[in-house]
């Protein structure tokens, strides 16, 4: 953490899941690391634009020349109106569209639910060089999973240890694993319910499964702490990232995904070719 | 055209390929339609930004809600250096990555190579209240194709048939189909090719088979010229949009997407709930 002097206190080490962990003691309204509202959140966020557009660039440079397969794979995880398309819109939205890989994943077509639970997923892994994201993902078949009864509690059990070793593979591979759960507190996701009921235009965010999906809020907790549990691994580590501020938990995933990019001391990759001899044929061109 | 007081002309007018077109009679340094310059069409182009991120979360909006399957698909195709990249980055990248659908077409593999032309296209198509962008696209089978005889004569002239019967599908499903040829002179392209040998950061993007490309210009001028006389129909009507000057071309295209969104009609789309209802149960929970 040194690209930024906005924060007094390193968001990653302050919101990542640990040992002793409890989601019941973290604070949805509160911005821990930075010490301002939401017009210096803007600010911060403004400046963070550019460093993560070019660090991506780096990224994406070395998938094409010099073989660097590297990528991150951004996991987004949240109750209803979290703010997941914000983070999407506001975050990545400042990124090349050609070097980000968004997966959206809704309820499994018959299909999908024909095969293993991570098939549709292993179809979604970033390539070498992009910044994957995955709204919503396969901790779905652990959470809604859980919390409806979906499968037996012997085949969520075993998918804890599946969503694991998944994972490793990803982190071998050179992937840069980051989970990120959106904690909003009932009371600010009433109020954005509200408002999606109050303007015409935000109707269209609105199903009325939103509010059944809320009210099993405390079981869905539950199954959140347990899958926080079983998940957060060293290589694969997961963020809890307060969120009833729109602006904070933009910022923090901003700043996880500069910080990730900078710990990979990207360099603008070496010519493939001899650049003195391209010169020459370009000039008799 | 009239969301933009800042054209003299209307450059869809302008610059779309009607009969008795002549590729050779374009200046790829005009700004045909445009009454300033540079710095004129960067102010151009941000005040455009919210308009057409807009229009796009209204086409968006009516996918999810009220079963509207309409959608854009935006076809790219361009000589190296003209900035299809810029295009996607300063002109898409400015929308909800969530409502863009982006597929770049390299080199074909083998795969694609066993199966026809349209095979690897068709599953790029985008959805319902997407706009979809193609990077290159099935008219590389009829321009590379043509200048270096990867198909016989016979199937060339096939494929071109075989798109016009694609492209009307599309249509009739509901797609906007616009095609954009970006036009670069010889010079500027060399201009382009000479700074990405200058400079070690753009290394990355250069290929030595761009200067044998280069070397084919003129060819791949008559293939596109023979494409637009075969391809250029009233549904999926091509554009030639002089590139030398990049702010010009991304306005044109910002325009174009513009201009096809607002045609549409678009409106929020009506509550398929009972917004009413809802609210209760929302106080209620």
């Amino acid at each position: 953490m040194n690209h930024a002097s906005h924060w007094t206190a390193d968001p990653i080490e302050l919101l990542r899941v640990g040992e002793g962990f409890r989601l019941d003691e973290v604070d949805p309204g509160a911005h821990p690391g930075f010490d301002g509202g939401k017009a210096q959140g803007a600010r911060a966020l403004a400046a963070g634009i550019p460093k993560l557009a070019d660090l991506q660039e780096q990224l994406f440079a070395g998938s094409r020349m010099g073989g660097d397969t590297r990528r991150i794979l951004l996991v987004l995880q949240a109750m209803d109106t979290a703010g997941k398309g914000g983070i999407v819109k506001h975050v990545m939205g400042a990124v090349d569209p050609q070097g980000v890989q968004l997966a959206a994943f809704k309820k499994p077509t018959e299909e999908e639910l024909a095969h293993d639970f991570l098939w549709r997923i292993r179809k979604e892994e970033p390539g070498p060089g992009m910044i994957g994201v995955f709204d919503r993902s396969h901790y779905e078949d652990v959470l809604i999973g859980r919390v409806r009864s979906l499968a037996p509690p012997a085949e969520i059990e075993r998918r804890y240890d599946a969503i694991n070793v998944f994972e490793r593979e990803l982190t071998a591979a050179g992937t840069t694993v980051i989970k990120v759960m959106l904690h909003i507190s009932a009371d600010e996701q009433k109020a954005r319910l509200q408002e999606r009921l109050d303007r015409p235009d935000k109707h269209w965010k609105f199903n009325p499964g939103d509010i059944d999906e809320r009210l099993l809020g405390a079981k869905y907790r539950e199954a959140y702490q347990a899958a926080f549990e079983r998940t957060a691994t060293p290589d694969a580590p997961w963020y809890v990232v307060p969120a009833d501020r729109k602006w904070y938990a933009r910022l923090v995933v901003q700043h996880l995904l500069i910080d990730a990019l900078e710990r990979m001391r990207l360099e603008w990759p070496k010519a493939d070719f001899d650049v003195e001899e391209q010169k020459a044929r370009l000039a008799a061109s």
